[in-house]
This record gives C-alpha cells, sequence and structure tokens, in this order.
C-alpha cells in the first residue's frame, strides 16, 4: 500500500477499465500490457494496488457481480410487473447483435465457459454470480406469481435456474452469429415456459 | 507436404488429440508446447503437417462439427420417436457433473464464446456449426410433429434454434457449477416449451 503518498490514479476507474478489457477479451486473452494500457498504470503501480493479474481479475468479476445485480434490483423495482421485468431483459439482447459494441456476452458466463472447471477458486466466484443473478429472477418470478402472470404451483426457483440459462444460451447465440429476429424468435419460446 | 517420404505419425490421431486439448483448454490458453506434447510431433512436423495453430484449430473445428452432427444424426435415426431424441439429448448433460471427466461443454459454444467476435473468419465457422446442429434438432422437430408429439403449427427452425440456444446455456451451467439435479430441473422446463 502508498501508505504515507496520494495515489496517482483512480483506483476504482482503473478496475472499471481492467474489468471491460477482461469482458471484450477474456482472461488467457488478456496480456498484462493490455491491462497497463487500458488502466494507464506503470507496471509497478499495477503490482502495489492490485497484487497480480488474478488477484485484478477477482475484484473485477467482484465488481462486475455488484454493478449487474444492483442494475438487475434496480429494473425489477421499476418494472411495471414482474413478468414485464423478465420479458425486457431478455428482449434487451435481441438489440446486442446491432449494437455499438460487438457482443460480449456476460463476463460470468464468459469466464465460466473459459476456465471455471480448471480453477476451484474461480469456479467458487463464479457460482457465487450465478447464484445471485438466480435470486434476482426468482424474485422477479415470485413477484410474477403474486400479480397472477405465472401459475402458483410453479416452483420459483427451477424457473430462476431455467431463466439464468436461458439468458447464457442466448447470450452465446449472439456470440455465434445469432441476427436480431433469430434472438427475438427464441424469446417468445423461451418466455413460452412461464406460462 | 512430405512428398516421397512417408509420415511418421497418424495426422488424424494427432488431429485427434489436438482436438481434446483446444475442447479442455481453450484456443488461447492452448500453448505450440500443449499441442506438440498431445500429439507427440516435433515442431517441424507439425508445421509442415498443419501449417499454424490457427490452421490446425480449424481442422479441429471441421472435425468435430462432422464427428458430432454424425454422432447426432445417428442417434436420431435410432430414437423411438424425435421427442424421445430431444428429451435423450438434454438428460445426457444431467450426467456431466458427476461424470469421469470434467464438463468442457460443446467446442463451437465455447469458441463461440471465446473469441468468434474477434475474428471473422473464426465467426463463419461457428456460424457454420451451428446451423449445422440446428439442422438435426430441426430434423427432429419436424420427426416428432409427424408423430404427433409437437403441435404441428409451431415453426420447426424457430424451436430448432430455441433448441440449440438452451443446450448451450445448460452446458454453460454445468460448467458453472451446477449440479445433475438442477441440470434436470431445468430441462423439464426446457421441453415444456415444445408442449
Amino acid at each position: 500500500m502508498n501508505i504515507g503518498r496520494p495515489l496517482e490514479f483512480d483506483p476504482d476507474q482503473a478496475l472499471h477499465d481492467a474489468m471491460h478489457v477482461f469482458w471484450c477479451k477474456g482472461y488467457e486473452a488478456t496480456s498484462l500490457q493490455d491491462l497497463l494500457k487500458a488502466m494507464d498504470l506503470s507496471k509497478s503501480s499495477f503490482y502495489q494496488t492490485f497484487g497480480s493479474k488474478q488477484q485484478l481479475f477477482e475484484r473485477c468479476i467482484g465488481r462486475y457481480r455488484e454493478s449487474m445485480a444492483t442494475a438487475m434490483r434496480e429494473r425489477l423495482d421499476r418494472a411495471a410487473s414482474g413478468r414485464q421485468f423478465i420479458a425486457e431483459m431478455f428482449y434487451a439482447v435481441a438489440d446486442e447483435p446491432n449494437g455499438p459494441v460487438k457482443p460480449r456476452g456476460c463476463l460470468v458466463m464468459n469466464t465460466a465457459n473459459e476456465f471455471a472447471q480448471r480453477d476451484p477458486l474461480v469456479a467458487e466466484w463464479v457460482a457465487q454470480c450465478v447464484d445471485r443473478f438466480k435470486n434476482i429472477f426468482q424474485a422477479a418470478v415470485q413477484r410474477a406469481q403474486q400479480e397472477g402472470d405465472i401459475a402458483a404451483d410453479k416452483d420459483a426457483a427451477v424457473l430462476a435456474h431455467y431463466l439464468v440459462s436461458s439468458m447464457s444460451g442466448l447470450k452465446t447465440m449472439v456470440k455465434a452469429g445469432a441476427g436480431a429476429n433469430t434472438v427475438k424468435d427464441i424469446v417468445r419460446v423461451i418466455l413460452c415456459a412461464l406460462d
């Protein structure tokens, strides 16, 4: 730690910038050089502040989890209904193929695909994130059940797992080249399962 | 090419071995050293026969596509019904969490997640593979429609895209730590959409 000397950079902004590099390129393909450039840091500041590439990645995953979970929660709170929130989350993916940035998928699911199975520590972070997202979908399903839009006898936790799985598959389809119309077609079928 | 001198190794076996390395580790994390070791090749034989890591990867993707498509076709031909084939394909994923090898997902979808969006050539291979798998699911849906197990007025191509997307998501859930029971719960919901 830089005790007694003020940091000459904003660690929070640097973390944000690093997160976007990992999100676009994946863990393995991200070099130290990529990180230093994006974070505008010297090698010594990097190691002093963040320790290692893996330690930085853990912080990026944590930051992603918190910012995504907060955004989802706020969107759910603002939504006209639980069912509406779920539909909006899925139809938003149809904007990705023609969006201004190349589709990046979900950092957590990208990480699961890339190397969670090779590294027990990363597997643990991924499982925590999935659980977090699942809980928000579960809250949305329970709200929809109270609102009469999803049958009350359906298992909310099971539907929530299904929604996380479906979202992950859908985002991969976009990365595999699916266009907006194909995505919308798939979403209509995904949402059928809630009926 | 080794004109006039017989190859001292089996290129087909070497390709098979390389495919498994890429499948387990991903493209970026696979080093030339990993490949030479798995293929039991010298560096010169490697470059002489396969050209480059990327050219080898293209052949591995092609081989994966053909072997998966053939296996799926044979399974569909043997299946008691189109609907049964689809259910079997999905419930088989529930065996992965407790299987003898670590879940590797699908090489094509792993590739889409890892770098299809960064490389137009790889994006094209991935799109071709997805189309191939989609066509087999579409044949299964059409068979199920003829057999009266899926309503004839449903769009078989849309359901096929949904099944490819769902399979991709499900395999990612396994890599993200989902256990066999969670997978089976999700599969039950996925199959509901066919009703």
